[in-house]
């Protein structure tokens, strides 16, 4: 079986996987350990436990989709909206990691736990075994650290600066359960996700690109359909794939760009927030092999005829990413 | 199979409970909802659910006791002792039922699901399906509306008053499916557990004791092994006896009474909280068969001889339980 890593944390690898694992692959999930907001954050800074939001995603993205696991999965997706300040907002699925993190004594046990009652396609490894701070550096100079505070920085902040450079502190080296699966993969796929907060978040710790560079595996990169305020301003198809080489060391082997045309009402509620759509500026030149596809959802049709128009309606549609991944890879 | 219904709530019903289990009856667990304290009655207060504390643990006292089951038996019991306020103090179990009533609708539900993934060995009735009030009148007027007052009156309470009455607000009828588990009993178990907060809070419900004087089943009653302070000061065995026949409007069947001989150091301990051993002064008038037998846990003795001495560890043996109530109904 096609052994295939994905790397990366959030909703986009949640796709990614949710779609792949619907194939026979042999599937790793590879997610950051750099969260630290929301539930996640709480949990880590007063538990002291590897940050859960990203792992516990990945191991709902693989969880089995029978009948009798739809609750669990709800479970695992659950937030608490009533209840004291101190309850409301904690995901279910990240304090049942945390609590299990405390009654088996290690997250690596938790997580096999988890594995289990979920029902998970393949394994979800965490980047690194202890928690990292992710810090970037803008143009401008200025330091953000944590994950939160790059993905929403403060009001003081200067939007349009870009961000020079990125890296984790510690500056730990990830997993060697990590450095074996991308050595061994026949696919690697990055994304899609958030670039710096979610993708190269993984990239930049010690060893992952190493790895990448030497392995026999080929290297997806699945470019994000918008563009994200204050991280990616701007950014092309080709600034993508260009800033992903500079922490890579090298280019990936397949891109795979969106070619959808949305309607002008829904790229209205981005353009509010300062998003659009990613231009496909990538050329033929025999570095990568460039997949166009309609890779979005089509959910965003059905929706954009009523009101309740959300931004977060553009999103790639997991069977449709998965199948070009796999006629890449030729399973059989 | 015998069908058996054991009603209480809290740790004397667990300990009745997972003895029982182990043998080959029909088990129906019917638990108080009168619970207003701790992690139950802020989850009963913030969510508007049944207070799930009862009803948890009488699941993980069925749940089964497989290898596989150890963790989620655990994860039910677990207790966050760390993070923000508004999450310390809570039971995972407790978070859990409730998660589950928001998603699923009801309480009902919630409760069959988890019913099905630990495993259970029967099945838990809580005795009304909306949450009650307990109340308590004492002999000099006084009112105390609340399980948790009633159990740990406060510091303005005469505690030397007995209670005079006990109903529970507002006047629900107990569940259709509590009545018909009672008629068709073949042997129903009154506690062990606190007389008034955990036995009677269900026997006073409408209904209930009708049902009990009706049943064809017979009715035991286990007597507690030490006196309440501020609940059943100095109350002897048929001062229990006596007491549960004011509410039940019959009396038992077979009482079933202790006659283990604790150590002084033991008792000292509990000395302190002006709790004593419960007089044995059952008479063999006819009216009831008694059963003395050492009933409690020999774990006491074994640590009796060191310098960690808690108060609880004078505890019924399930086992033991189990066994003398087997012994009466003869399942086979």
């Amino acid at each position: 079986m096609k052994k295939v890593v994905v790397i990366g944390g959030g909703t986009g690898t949640f796709a990614t996987l949710s779609g792949l694992k619907k194939f026979p692959v042999d599937l790793t999930a590879v997610v950051t350990v750099a969260d630290d907001g929301g539930s996640t954050g709480r949990l880590r800074d007063q538990f002291g436990i590897l940050p859960p939001g990203d792992f516990r995603m990945a191991l709902v993205a693989l969880s089995s989709e029978d009948d009798d696991q739809q609750v669990l999965r709800q479970l695992f997706l659950y937030r608490f909206s009533q209840g004291e300040e101190g309850l409301r907002g904690h995901n279910f699925g990240n304090l049942f990691l945390a609590a299990l993190t405390d009654i088996l004594g290690t997250e690596e046990k938790a997580l096999a736990y988890a594995s289990k009652i979920l029902r998970i396609k393949g394994r979800v490894l965490p980047v690194t075994t202890n928690p990292v701070t992710l810090v970037a550096q803008y143009e401008n100079g200025e330091i953000l650290k944590g994950e939160h505070d790059i993905d929403e920085p403060p009001p003081s902040h200067d939007y349009n600066q870009k961000i020079k450079d990125l890296w984790v502190e510690p500056d730990l080296v990830c997993s060697p359960m990590v450095t074996d699966a991308l050595l061994d993969a026949d696919l690697v796929v990055l994304g899609p996700g958030d670039l710096y907060t979610s993708i190269l978040a993984n990239v930049v710790v010690r060893g992952v690109s190493t790895a990448l560079q030497k392995t026999r595996g080929k290297i997806a990169y699945v470019v994000n359909l918008m563009t994200k305020f204050g991280q990616t301003n701007d950014f092309s198809a080709s600034d993508h794939v260009l800033e992903l080489r500079k922490y890579l060391g090298k280019l990936p082997d397949l891109v795979l760009v969106d070619n959808t045309k949305y309607p002008t009402k829904i790229l209205d509620l981005y353009k509010e927030e300062n998003n659009q759509p990613v231009l496909d500026d990538l050329k033929e030149s025999g570095d990568y092999l460039v997949v166009r596809e309609h890779l979005s959802s089509d959910l965003i049709f059905a929706k954009s005829k009523g009101d309740a128009l959300k931004r977060s309606l553009i999103r790639h549609d997991p069977d449709k990413l998965a199948w070009e991944l796999m006629k890449y890879i030729k399973p059989f």
